[in-house]
Order: structure tokens, then sequence, then C-alpha cells
């Protein structure tokens, strides 16, 4: 079940709005833990490595996409808000040390919620400074990417063990 | 005693560096309380009003210039990091909720530490995603401003009882 949204009052934002299997704690493990994220958070055969994960307001943010031909986009931000099994938010805006990057692109805010029918609603919403840059992020796939990483985030938290 | 210094490897910086003569806390409590902060926070005759002052990551600052011809002018953003007594940081780059500003200008940084001869060294830094921001901000008047404001924030903290 997949349901896609523009928050029609709020500007320059992409929204993804599902419901997932698996339960927040598991989901909320995959989105913190390093070794579990490089399995899930790009489309395959698209990989991260390298990731950093400092969990705190202004902690470093670091993943590195590797793609099948050798592509490498290293990718560095910070943690803005982290609200543990619940809430967390992330932006490009900066590079650790507060230091303003070199093009705030996105400030991206991960929901986790208890679905009313078990599983988990999963609210992955990126706001963008521009009407540009959230066209851009549109046309680079939001939607289809976004949608393809959380299939593969819930497959992967459904293999996990109770934590 | 006044020092300005440009942080000669950090890229759209501004830097006021100074040792004032009131203790950490005092200073901080004209930083953190609202109503104190309409006394200092602009060079006078100029006032700040309707400061929000919301101390955690996220939480709203704002405050409302008004000058002496009767000019307005509001501002608001948010804080990215409190440590007490010690550290502030904020920037304009979001408002409240975390959502994109007009214009990411500025994240400010305010270091409270204690000086070796009694008193706090005192430095506040402005930095800026563009150089063009940076360098309007300087002409705008940075140093002379952010160093008029000093006094006033020292001058005020001196009157403070013991907290």
């Amino acid at each position: 079940m997949s349901c896609h949204t523009e928050a029609p009052t709020e500007a320059h934002a992409l929204v993804l709005d599902r419901v997932l299997t698996s339960p927040r704690d598991k989901l909320w493990r995959c989105w913190t833990d390093p070794v579990l994220m490089e399995e899930w958070f790009c489309p395959k055969p698209w990989q991260v490595r390298d990731v950093v994960i400092d969990l705190r307001p202004g902690g470093e943010f670091t993943t590195v996409m590797h793609g099948p031909e050798g592509e490498v986009f290293p990718n560095t931000g910070v943690f803005l808000q982290i609200d543990e099994g619940r809430k967390l938010v992330f932006t490009d805006a900066f590079l650790p040390g507060w230091r303003p990057s070199g093009r705030p692109f996105m400030v991206a805010e991960i929901l986790f919620e208890d679905a009313p029918g078990g599983g988990t609603r999963y609210v992955a919403t990126a706001r963008h400074w521009t009407a540009e840059a959230s066209r851009e992020h549109e046309e680079m796939g939001f939607h289809e990417g976004w949608d393809a990483v959380a299939d593969q985030l819930d497959a992967l938290a459904a293999t996990l063990q109770e934590g």
C-alpha cells in the first residue's frame, strides 16, 4: 500500500506518506545504525557506504552513494532533531560544527507513528529553500526513489530480531 | 579592550572576540531572558521588542527591531544548539518546525569562556552561506554593531544580582 501526497499548504515540500508493516523500533534501528543503513538507503544496485551517524543535534550524518559503474557521490550534513523512535530531522545546509555548506538543498523530516491497524505510519518530508530545488529533487526521482527505499527499509526491518 | 579578528581559515565568517568584565552566568542571562534582551540587543536608540526565546534545538528565536523613526524589522529564526552558560547557536535559515526560511543568511555562534584574568571571553561568530552575504553583513556594520551591543550587554550584566 502506497500513498503519495503533496502537502498543499507547504511550499517547496515533497512528501512520502505510507504505512509500513514493521514496528517503529525496528525501522528506527535501520535509520540509525550505519551498518544497517548500507542495506537499504539507496535503490539497489546502488548502495551507501562509509556511513557516519552522530546522533545528536549538530552531529554528522554522512553517506557515500556508490553506483554500479563506479559512481561515487558523498553527501555530508547534520542532524537537527532526534526524538528517539519517533522523529528524525537532518539537513545538508550545514557541515559539522554548524558550518554553512556549499548549497543548502533540503531539510528532511522522518516521522514514525504507530499505525492504528498495526505497523508504522512512515512520513518522509523533504523541504527545500527554493521552488527550483524542490522541482530538481522531484525530477531526480524523489517519489520513486523514496518509495523504493521504503520497501527496502521495511523488508530489512522485518528480518531484525527484537531489540 | 576590544579585538576583532577574521578567522583566516574559515570562509564567509565574521568574528567578534573580546573579553568582557561580567561573569559568564550573567551574560548568559542577558542572552536568554527576553525582557533583558530588550535592553541591550540593538545599538541604542534602536531597540528590540516582542522577543521570543524558546531555548531548545529548533525552538523559535524572534526579535523585532524598532528604530527611532518608527522602523520595524522583524527577524525570526531558530536555535540550533544550547550548551547552558557556554554556547548558543542560532540561525535564520529555518523558521520554527524546521521550515526553510525565505533566505538563509547566517548562523551565529556565541561562546562564553571564563577568561584567565577574570571576566568572560566572549566570541561571537557570524557564518554565512555565501561571500556576498558575508560582505553585506560587514557593510551593514557587523563589527561596529556587535561591538557596541557587547558594551551594552556587559553594562547590563554588571547591574544584575547574583542568580
